[in-house]
């Protein structure tokens, strides 16, 4: 299986490195290697029709601050100079238009390419169209490191829990959000809280996507549309991000025994962000960058899963497994 | 499909329950039924090969205490009475010499047939043996129930968590120790936290495949066999149960904020089931009846689970998604 990876920020190297690492594995799964044969980060790009070294690419991307020698300004002309069966879209995210993300997603579809992807804004804001494209040209679109990381959430749904009815999904999906709240719980102001999680790495030097709930929000969309088949996109979620919440309420919370979390939850009904009130000892009420989601399935009862939300290998594991979904079901 | 159920205990009648429930999601996913031809319980049958009411046999079974008004001595002729594809055993477990759920996992595999089980012994002893068996004849095998009830796991690891390298499993796997352990945690003493445990009906008259830690020790050995592959059964597992925990350790735990519970392990060199000290808030702490899991992965980094451990439909929930994932890959 030849794949192109757009994109080639942390995630898409740690991809990269997962593809290397676990070439064996191709081998006696399939009998076959899965090799990347294109790769583009935001100027830049390389091709092979044979192959490239992934780990020459992280490589190179480390020297250089680009992937490739070559500069483009079609992502979409670059894709199509080699052969490929998957695309996998990591690119930088843009929650309001879906940017080149949704150009290059789109284009692959069209030419009847699979495509695994994390880029929450083209799913938050196309996602019918995109499965839709992708079901007219017989693809699979697939996107489990969307949300919440490493976790299983989106296959777990609708595989593992597959014929049970999905009543709700609740959880913490935001690990920046988590960290700063559970910081506030030891009695740091929400400004100081921000600023560690800016040191540790954890939150970007401009926090609103995670702090406004956006992030929280991209991802309850798409939980929406994939696990309970509504067709809803950001500007249909209520939310309420976590820059309003006081040291006092954090106390208050603390005195009645809760704490305060940020909460993403989706029903055939609910669509919402917002900090909750949850008991201390609650799953929902964890410390730290975790991400958490409590599912409730009409036969399987409550099911409650936890794992970590973000990081370079993590997100690479989720892509990976959606790989290895498609690869089986084109291979096996 | 056409489906034969052998055993119409809690987890039979659960599971045709489940069936007549599911129809319009049949018809919906592979535009047909999934029918039952058959039923046999411990001593009687009835077969039709143009399907069976799920609810006239469950409604049966309640009145006579017998599925059907046929008796039997041979499992395997009642199984070549009727053309069936998937055979879903869930007759009481055997866990010394397999039972005749392992005589009728055999009879089908043999013939051709896909197989569902949540029966723990068979897979215990015979595990290898039967998949070996699965593959000659180009069947599938699967057994999510047989581990954590509806908790997710076994396809959670080999399936969601797909090309990752699983380093360990660690979980609390049997509901009744753990009922019992936290009912002592409040002070009650083993032997009263038993009676309350076979009074709410979680633990059975004789309470030693549970307190012993034998069952606990047949899912870490499916675990090693299934996710892990490795070829171990029953006799290879370090077992030490909970029948001699007494107050005064879960006091002392208690004073150290920690709380004993009986935890499955099962790595690539380890499968032990012991009580364990964990600390009160780590996952593995937790009390009641759930069932969870720890699975540690090269790259996912460490995900936990839990769920319902047992129950009518929980079990018959896992049933479910195994009975999906086969009709997907005859029918999709």
């Amino acid at each position: 299986m030849r794949i192109f990876i757009c994109g080639f920020g942390t995630v898409g190297q740690g991809f990269a490195e997962v593809v290397a690492d676990k070439t064996s594995y191709f081998k006696k799964r399939y009998g076959r290697d899965a090799i990347i044969v294109g790769a583009m980060d935001s100027k830049s790009y390389v091709v092979d029709q044979n192959g490239l070294d992934p780990i020459g690419l992280v490589a190179t991307k480390k020297d250089s601050k680009r992937v490739g020698a070559n500069t483009y300004t079609d992502s979409t002309a670059v894709l199509d100079m080699v052969d490929y069966d998957i695309l996998v879209e990591v690119s930088p995210t843009d929650v309001n238009t879906g940017g080149v993300g949704l150009i290059n997603i789109k284009h692959a579809l069209s030419k009847g390419k699979d495509v695994i992807t994390v880029n929450k804004g083209p799913l938050a804001l196309k996602f019918r169209e995109l499965m839709d494209l992708a079901k007219t040209n017989g693809c699979l679109l697939r996107f489990e490191g969307s949300v919440g990381g490493a976790m299983p959430i989106i296959n777990l749904c609708t595989e593992s829990l597959a014929g049970g009815e999905i009543k709700s999904v609740r959880g913490i999906l935001n690990g920046t959000c988590n960290f700063i709240l559970s910081k506030m719980d030891n009695g740091q102001p929400f400004e100081q809280a921000l600023k560690e999680a800016q040191q540790m790495g954890y939150a970007e030097t401009d926090p609103t996507n995670d702090i406004e709930g956006y992030d929280t929000a991209c991802k309850v969309v798409i939980l929406a549309n994939s696990v309970f088949g509504r067709d809803v996109s950001f500007k249909d979620v209520d939310i309420t991000g976590i820059t309003s919440i006081t040291e006092d309420a954090i106390s208050m919370a603390a005195s009645r025994n809760m704490v305060i979390r940020l909460i993403g939850e989706v029903s055939a009904t609910k669509l919402e962000v917002s900090p909750r009130l949850v008991p201390k000892g609650h799953p929902l009420g964890i410390s730290g960058t975790l991400n958490t989601a409590q599912i409730l399935s009409d036969i399987a009862g409550p099911i409650t899963v936890s794992g970590r939300g973000a990081g370079r290998l993590e997100t690479a594991s989720a892509i990976l497994s959606d790989l290895i979904a498609v690869m089986d079901k084109r291979l096996l």
